[in-house]
């Protein structure tokens, strides 16, 4: 394989225009679109008209004019294309976390109605922290508790007869890891246990069809592949089964049936509508719709299938490069081998030197990320982690990534001190 | 009074180059700065940036080099100046709603620790409703009831010995009526019972010394008289006494001990940091810290005093300008008479017509808004609701607004069909 096949690929790519929806730093290659997308072209404009013409211009009165009000549902509509939603199932809201312990609160009375006895919410021990964080609390509010297992440990767990929940991330943030969401669904379903699945790193990154796999609950997160920018709002997503049930209990005025008749007793929307909180923030929404809108331009060219398609086969290479080009340098694929089991990302494992490698690739412009290991723990390595992004990554973009980590590996620049010294955050 | 007068006063005003800030639309007369405040100049160029250099070019690498980690609490401190909390004692975070629930969710704790036969939280019946909603849900949540009073019998019903936490917009956004936060703390205090304000209608508008006070919690609103944007994030604080005691039960990572360590056992920060949650909407929170700026300005012409003794004389005259130039159309004023009652705002009740009267001055180019009364209930009325927002109010606007109303009231205008065609949101 040589560099020319790879633009070869990209040459004979017809996603390849898709790019330029998108500003990419020149020189840069980004693959860390799984933590913070890059930045649509459309949405400096949009942001500046909303702040320029429909904030400074039109004050109060676009909140109708500017139909902000309906941009929780519109944006929410969009991304349920995404996700296998249909119409009016899914808003726009709030934060991933904040959404969580909504969907979950909601759980929890669906589960103490239908099924008392049980009492335990079952998770991957390496899901990502946050929805650990909220499911601990969650627990702890009404006496359950929250297991943590590894991922091949599930779905045996499932049939103890405890169980209420089970929590997934769809796709591991660590491994990469993605799980088959129709089967544990089902295998969760048949032994009696509701699901909630984070697509946090699948909404604009793989297919993902909700009704498909009779899930209950989804939440999911705008800035990543769906390249909402930095914190973007979420989203979240309740079955039409479970979605008028039960109160969530962040009743704000948004997800009152009456938000603007101002009484003073609280009665939930029909529908995901009472899943909405408090007045949302329009400039992060605006981007946000942006970003949704800039994955729903992949439609025409074959949708979320056709940027699988690709995913797969940017991973594939980056696997295969890696480990021809960068052998006996102690690598170690993390993220599975077959891609039917892998999200939109590659994770490596190495036993010294991860910070430091992800450091030295960022000083020559390839971007990717590093996730601490645990010491006290077999099997959690430090990782390096490239998320590739088929959006705007182009596989000429995998050859040169995999060739710049060649390097650093084999001069050993990344022993240099400066690479070395650890900021905040990564 | 003639017009001149009132331009006379705005020559003689120091705080008067603080308009210059703002972006207000030519020849509008803007009333509702205590629904969404203006947009200051500032702002668009700022936004910009976050989006095309430290999103666009740092992309997740700004988490570091533009400190948007450091967001919450930089803006926290700003707005703590402005409410009389201390340095990292309050954080940006979410929305009002959200964090009232975290602040009622850690109160219940400490009075089931501090006075666990307590169980009622009392309210005053025309607070905003979302702090309603969010209150009856917490009670719902642990067996507590939510008693609405009227504002005059407030603090008789302390002294029942069952009442667990007083819960208050300080300044009422119907009536503009300002509670006596002081007063109220400490009767609160002296019955056995915590205390909750909501600063909306307050941060930015009114002097608040929380810490005079000894409030025990407090929240509020960015998008307000903080000119923050539409749906700009909200603010809470937490007394030092109280803010690292208990868990609020939305445990993002945001607000763990260590949020980078990726561990999967939750462990609160100190102090008010564990009120954060999940990851915050960036561009939403720049926009924000340009509004709050924008009243720091203030500071060297005197700051709040000085905003609030404008405000005073503002409405002072607002009020004066009414009863004698709008004499004999049946307006009442709702907002206390007294200036040290009354928030920055204009309350006008009238018997019909309230909805169709602000529609017919906004195609004036006054903006005020309008509230529904509650017909089955008695002193309920519609309210026709002016907020004077001292940062770019002038006194001119107050004789023009007034000297507009008086026109719609004597030709009768707002009796067109056209007036009385409601819309969706006010």
């Amino acid at each position: 394989m040589k560099r020319e096949d790879f633009q070869q690929l990209d040459r004979g790519d017809p996603l390849t225009a898709l790019r330029e929806q998108f500003v990419v730093p020149d020189g840069l290659i980004y693959l860390d679109g799984n933590s913070l997308g890059v930045l649509p072209r459309a949405t400096a404009a949009r942001v500046a008209g909303v702040l320029e013409r429909e904030w400074g211009q039109g004050l109060i009165g676009s909140w109708n004019a500017a139909s902000w009000i309906d941009l929780p549902q519109r944006i929410g509509n969009k991304i349920a294309r995404l996700v296998g939603a249909l119409e009016d199932e899914l808003v726009v809201a709030d934060s991933t976390s904040v959404n969580l312990y909504k969907v979950l609160s909601a759980a929890v009375q669906i589960v103490r109605e239908d099924a008392p006895a049980r009492g335990v919410v079952v998770s991957e021990r390496s899901n990502f922290p946050t929805d650990l964080y909220i499911a601990e609390s969650v627990c702890r509010q009404h006496g359950w508790r929250l297991e943590l297992l590894e991922h091949d440990t599930l779905a045996d767990r499932l049939g103890c007869g405890d169980v209420a929940l089970l929590m997934l991330t769809h796709v591991n943030y660590r491994s990469g890891r993605m799980h088959d969401m129709g089967a544990l669904t089902r295998a969760a379903h048949d032994a009696g246990a509701l699901t909630v699945w984070d697509l946090a790193h699948s909404a604009g990154a793989v297919p993902v069809d909700l009704h498909a796999a009779q899930a209950d609950f989804a939440i999911g997160c705008g800035y990543k592949y769906l390249n909402g920018g930095p914190g973007a709002p979420a989203f979240v997503w309740a079955h039409p089964r479970h979605a008028g049930r039960f109160r969530q209990p962040l009743s704000g005025w948004m997800g009152h049936a009456a938000p603007f008749a101002f009484v003073p007793d609280y009665r939930p929307a029909s529908g995901i509508a009472r899943y909405l909180c408090g007045t949302p923030p329009v400039l992060s929404l605006a981007a946000l719709e942006c970003g949704v809108d800039s994955v729903l331009a992949a439609a025409p060219l074959g949708g979320m299938a056709a940027l699988r398609s690709k995913s797969i086969a940017l991973t594939e290479r980056f696997i295969e490069l890696v480990e021809t080009r960068c052998a006996g340098h102690g690598l170690e694929l993390v993220t599975p081998r077959a891609a039917a089991a892998r999200g939109s990302q590659v994770c490596l494992a190495r036993a010294e030197g991860g910070y430091a490698i992800v450091q030295a690739l960022i000083a020559r412009g390839v971007v990717g990320d590093f996730r601490e290991g645990d010491k006290a723990r077999e099997g959690v390595p430090d990782i390096l982690r490239f998320g590739v992004t088929p959006l705007y990554t182009r596989f000429v973009d995998v050859w040169d990534a995999v060739e710049q980590l060649r390097q650093v590996l084999d001069g050993g620049e990344w022993r240099e001190a400066r690479f070395n010294q650890r900021a905040a955050v990564t």
